[in-house]
């Protein structure tokens, strides 16, 4: 790995994931979960589904102490802790889960699985079955073949993940953006197995304005000629229109006040003025360039688009935010952050009163920081009490 | 044209133009303005410049009755009345501009100029000079040869234009969106000539956010293998991502509660489910589809990249709001719009504070409206009055 490339990968990670001072201190392992066979929502059945898990903290006799932790788009199972002493960052949310911690591994069994279809399918940390694997009945990779999945699939599996565990309920879901979204969904989707639902950065339906800018995410996969339908494993990969996406997605993650203060008029480079020539950019273009181009190497393109498709199917079974609350037992917790442009805490708030008319047991509060819809993950420490909390009731 | 296509325009017209009621009722000719030779902010000479202009109203003999309406990012000096009776829409903001309107032409020389570097280069009632036009030297088009322009090379090109008409004074300067950026940039470049400053939707310098967003804008262009370093004239053009790119501006234009109200969840077609097939759109893919399609036939592609370096660029001369601030003399009125996602008014109001702390005469209002950005064009006349009496001090 070139130093350059090194520079662009630090870029990323220390953009889109959190790094926060003290680690979980057990030592984390990736294990892989197996099914033969897994039929979706929409009524395909994938053969040799694989994904990867790792747990934190043990599990009780009574197999009552287990928390779910489910992640956010571009992130994987690695919520806490390292897998060697060497490693440069812990996992996204280690700052809230760990021994004493809010979500504390002396009390619950935490267990975080990576999701079907996960976007950094070429990463040696993650473990998924997507359009990047093989389909048995061909022996190619599947492509767009690959069935249409949903958030539901996504706990469906994690469903059967911790079933094969001897669990039958969960203490306790919790996640931040598309995470929220899979804690929503279990909640609703199995509200007699969810005792508590702690959704961070994230609501209960897709909005219109959501499913919009989703489709501005895909679109310069779609556009780059190396995509070719999704036909593109073993070839030149769509490696510049997947750039252009993740660019996306990590201004909308990061709001205003991060493009603001960090980089306002600046520009890249002090010696070539935007104003000279086409091609000198601003600083904040830069950062942007390198952020998305940093995550290609690691990110599945048809992965993206498959996880679009899920997320703007949410909540494919409740055709309204009405009908979602309905099927919701659990006490919740729902923790959007200020400045978020992806889940804006307005949406929230309704989602919260939704649930307050139908009767829900609804907790919320705010999430300070200066990274917009990332506060949910760099900054979600900030409402630590209010999430130890919420799980001691 | 066929069916299809009259239909595309259509929608992409009524998203991103206005349709008041009633049409400034004079004739109105789409008139040239040429310049045998530009000098630009950044040095380079372009010979032949030719922009388009209109006015509605009488310029009298004192010359002193002058307002200067500048256009945003997608539109041209159509901003009043109609060609012939039998256009469907007027003028964009024939709403405010007629007899007896905010803008009264009854008392006002209103004139209006199409921009250097026009987006709608193709449009018959368009006269640009831009990348898509002819290079005297070369014989060629310019393509991405052509000068790097700013918002005060627009305002340069409108001044040679009224002081052709022998005006000297302008009793005001108005626009939206990147007619505000040009206002402003009248006022801080020309402050001696300008008397008020009416800046609808838009800012006195592009934040490090509008930056990044504006890259965004301009990703899928250059993601198209059409596009091939700007030279595709005569040959195969950028369609599909000049597409995408009026695509993205038309979401951040309309915002939230366009989206959400209109299309929700909504799929595109009551038999195509999302969940079956991956080409399965929701509702609001469809139509931000159609609406990006749809203004291709008119729209330059080049013209849209050098249009995003021109507003990146601004204030080109003022490295920060303070020193923007201090360049104006003009009394000015800012109109930012509820739900605006490009010029939120939480900025606005952070320019109108900079403005109030160093004594100059700033009044604020905010236009409401279910269509975010474009509030100031659509609805641009529920501060009609607010307007009206602006003008009358």
């Amino acid at each position: 790995m070139k130093k350059s490339r090194i520079a662009l990968v630090a870029i990323a990670a220390a953009l889109l994931l959190a790094a926060p001072a003290f680690a979980y201190d057990g030592v984390v392992e990736k294990k892989t979960f197996a099914m033969p066979s897994y039929t979706t929502v929409g009524g395909k059945t994938i053969k040799d589904v694989k994904v990867g898990w790792e747990s934190y903290g043990t599990l009780n006799a009574a197999k009552d102490n287990v928390i779910l932790v489910a992640h956010f788009f571009s992130g994987n199972s690695h919520a806490a802790g390292k897998y060697k002493p060497e490693d440069t960052a812990p996992g996204y949310w280690d700052s809230i889960i760990g021994a004493g911690k809010p979500i504390d591994t002396d009390r619950f069994f935490v267990v975080s699985s990576d999701t079907l279809v996960n976007l950094n399918a070429k990463s040696p940390t993650t473990v998924t079955t997507g359009p990047a694997s093989i389909d048995p009945a061909t022996g190619k990779p599947y492509g767009m073949s690959f069935p249409v999945i949903t958030m539901r699939d996504f706990v469906n599996v994690q469903k059967a993940l911790v079933e094969s565990l001897g669990v039958t309920k969960l203490y306790a879901v919790a996640g931040a953006s598309m995470g929220a979204m899979q804690t929503i969904e279990w909640a609703a989707g199995y509200p007699d197995m969810v005792e508590r639902a702690v959704a961070v950065i994230g609501d209960a339906e897709a909005s219109g304005e959501l499913i919009g800018w989703l489709n501005v995410w895909a679109a310069p996969i779609l556009l780059d000629p190396n995509w070719n339908g999704g036909d593109y494993y073993g070839k030149a990969e769509p490696n510049a229109g997947l750039a252009q996406s993740l660019k996306i997605v990590t201004l909308q993650a990061q709001g205003v006040e991060w493009a603001n203060k960090n980089f306002g008029r600046k520009w890249a480079a002090a010696d070539k003025n935007p104003l000279d020539a086409y091609a000198n950019k601003f600083a904040i273009e830069d950062v942007l360039d390198k952020a998305g181009a940093g995550r290609v190497a690691t990110s599945d393109a048809n992965a993206f688009l498959y996880l679009v498709k899920a997320n703007q199917l949410y909540l494919q079974d409740a055709p309204s935010l009405d009908a979602v609350v309905k099927k919701i037992k659990a006490k919740l917790l729902l923790l959007p952050a200020q400045g978020d442009l992806v889940f804006p805490p307005d949406g929230v708030r309704r989602t919260r009163d939704a649930l307050k008319a139908d009767g829900k047991a609804v907790e919320y509060a705010e999430i300070e920081g200066p990274n917009g819809h990332l506060n949910g993950v760099i900054h979600v420490a900030k409402q630590g009490e209010a999430i130890k909390a919420f799980l001691a009731k």
